[in-house]
């Protein structure tokens, strides 16, 4: 087999077999396909696409090209859930705790944020002592106590994947959906859970700008899911404006310990209950979505969910007090108010612009190397479609920095448009791809 | 400018500027953009091609990559010919000559055979000191004093479509006709010449396997030519078969001198008169096709092309009583004679084949590195359509290796097929293209 010929052949736009995917994915990570030809297969690929059985092939080739983990030793159904990113979105947080609490084995692996999107790992290591770094048999230990354990992603987990979307990322083939489908899926799949919910956002702020190209992508990987025997759910979610009010680390895990006090904002909370239902009844505890999300709500009522958290944050290591006194997690030195320019209802947002003045404060990566401020952030005080008045507070900026404050508050005042006309709501959640839709 | 945005703006289907192809050009030239990145983006170029002002400013671009030839001191409107590659075509040999006894400046540089095709320098050297490294100097003044002067290209002439090339070559990115077009009229328009003859060949053994896809190539190259400046002629020929008789070095050669002492084989007369009239009209040394035509015979007829020949190859060091006597050029030590196997009519040939049966002999180069062996090769005695019967000579094979020898009689037995019916001959010149026809 030579790479030239299948380079040829997905540029002739025929389709390639499971050997020969195995083969550019093996011969790319060990090094022995050069970078020049991987590009120019990926080009061809975003021109001439790949069938579903390419899509399936290439992305258990990736989960196949380091370490898979087998879960196998823990009892029960392991249910994993994976977002393709947004602004504030913390649903990790709190749909961790309440699932164990209900004794679903929460098998999960994370990572660390880079650019203007958070990482459920940093956001973690807002509890003081918390460590992601566990041995696989500890990890697995803890999934069979206390039904959660959380860890950061091993570096041999998926290579493949972590090579191609470098050079992805440098040769303008990122925005292709088999490409990334293969790309999440592979990730997914290698870690082995049994049910794996997908949160597909779609909005100015997403990927997927539009709810045709969210369910394009959720199809296809649910189908990649379910051809490989994991049962897989894909929930469309709007991601028009950041999930919640707090945007930041130790501000985010703040508000998810509000949703498990009760008291979390609207949206937050539903798309957690969202998410939630379809792992619970992936995991066979529930045996319909409504009743799922009864079983959720009382986690929360009853207090279950909050004190599975203290019990998680302990466990690894971290300060559980902290979960019942949020406000002795990070909190910055400054506060500076953002006020609201004009009359009118809020029109629209600029998500990323939201995520940018976080990581001006510090709170972000801009490379893989940075150091964070786990204590700075923003908190919104007003969401899409609300109806301000000119000098009321439209968001609280938190930070260490006066000069950097500036810069973020700037930004912030850009993020938002004003209309003079009431504005519609948007729906959250706009759609869920079950394995029956495909 | 960052060649992640060019990428993706060439992915989209947009037209690049001038100003951001020089970037590109000039940025792989010099190393500065890797070659992931310019292979993803010639595959984007393969599928969303480029428009007629694109491929024009790519390919002075990389004209401006390197040297380029200044023959404004050489009096005269100066003339050159390039054949997009073929077995067997040994017309720069012939069409030389011709025109230098005319009054008409040949200053041409040449490359060496690669593969199953010869190069002109490689055929040249079979005169005994023949060398083909003059100093600008004096390449500019032989040209000057006796109308003609051949030399090998420079290794900084078009440095970026060596460059580009060698990685289409491992990219699958070679066959697209705005890429094919501007890699030859780059290095066409940098060696200087006043007017460009092109020979597009077409059939089973060339690169455009159909005269609309010659057709295609020849407009596009014809339009370059004409947008900067330089008349340019495109002449479309059938390449079903080796052209003329001999294939390899000393016999082609050896066939050359056949044609300028008059008796020559049909088909590499024709090719030849038909490219050296557009370019003697082009020179204005004749007002039409028709005219130019006869002042050429005329040079074959009166011995002046021939004595032409003679006054060349002394000039650049070689023995040019080789010319008058042929039979003193390099000679295989042995030869062997490949028979018709059944009656009928010859009614295809795979040119390349035969290109292969010469190679596997030692008469080209398997790699750059190779050493070639000048005096072996194939004459052949038997053409497309005609009549053949069985145990008649098909062909003679000259070689210095037995096994070799072998070797190449089977791939030779094997180039052609014998039909049972008479089969039409092709004509030779499919069409001509000037700037007329644009």
């Amino acid at each position: 087999m030579r790479m030239y010929d299948l380079i040829e052949k997905k540029k002739q736009g025929q389709e390639l077999s499971r050997e020969e995917l195995e083969y550019i994915v093996n011969g790319f990570t060990n090094g022995q396909i050069p970078d020049y030809q991987m590009s120019a297969f990926l080009m061809a690929v975003y021109f001439q696409d790949m069938t579903m059985e390419e899509t399936v092939n290439l992305t258990m080739a990736m989960a196949n090209s380091g370490d898979t983990l087998n879960l196998d030793a823990i009892p029960g159904i392991k249910v994993d859930k994976h977002s393709t990113g947004g602004v504030g979105d913390k649903t990790s947080l709190i749909i961790g705790p309440m699932l164990a609490s209900l004794g679903v084995p929460v098998a999960k692996m994370s990572g660390r944020g880079l650019g203007h999107t958070g990482g459920t790992i940093d956001k973690l290591e807002s509890f003081s002592g918390f460590s992601t770094v566990l041995s696989e048999e500890a990890f697995m230990e803890q999934v069979r106590d206390i039904h959660f354990a959380l860890v950061g992603q091993t570096a041999n987990l998926a290579p493949a994947d972590k090579k191609i979307y470098a050079l992805r990322d440098v040769t303008a083939t990122v925005n292709h959906k088999s490409l990334i489908a293969s790309s999440i899926m592979s990730k997914k799949i290698a870690a082995g859970a049994d049910v794996i919910v997908l949160d597909v956002k779609t909005g100015s702020g997403a990927f997927m700008e539009t709810v045709e190209e969210a369910k394009e992508l959720a199809r296809i990987m649910v189908s990649i899911g379910t051809m490989v025997g994991r049962e897989t759910v894909a929930v469309i979610s709007d991601m028009n404006e950041p999930l919640g009010h707090n945007v930041g680390n130790a501000l985010e895990v703040e508000e998810a310990i509000g949703v498990l006090q009760g008291k979390g904002e609207k949206r937050l909370l539903e798309l957690s209950l969202t998410l939630a239902s379809y792992m619970l009844v992936g995991a066979k505890k529930a045996t319909s979505i409504q009743e799922a999300r009864s079983m959720l709500e009382e986690t929360i009522s009853s207090g279950a969910a909050l004190a599975k958290m203290a019990e998680f944050v302990e466990r690894q290591g971290g300060d559980a007090e902290q979960v019942y006194h949020p406000e002795r997690l990070p909190r910055a030195q400054y506060e500076e108010t953002v006020m609201v320019e004009k009359d009118g209802w809020l029109s629209s947002c600029c998500n990323k612009e939201v995520g940018i003045a976080s990581l001006i404060l510090g709170g972000g990566r801009e490379t893989k190397e940075s150091d964070i401020d786990l204590s700075v952030g923003i908190v919104l005080h007003k969401q899409l479609a609300d109806k301000v008045v000119a000098g009321e507070s439209l968001a609280t900026i938190y930070g260490n920095d006066k000069e950097k404050i500036k810069l973020a508050a700037q930004r912030l005042a850009m993020a938002y448009e004003i209309s003079q006309k009431p504005i519609e709501k948007l729906p959250l959640i706009k759609e869920i791809i079950t394995k029956e839709d495909l």
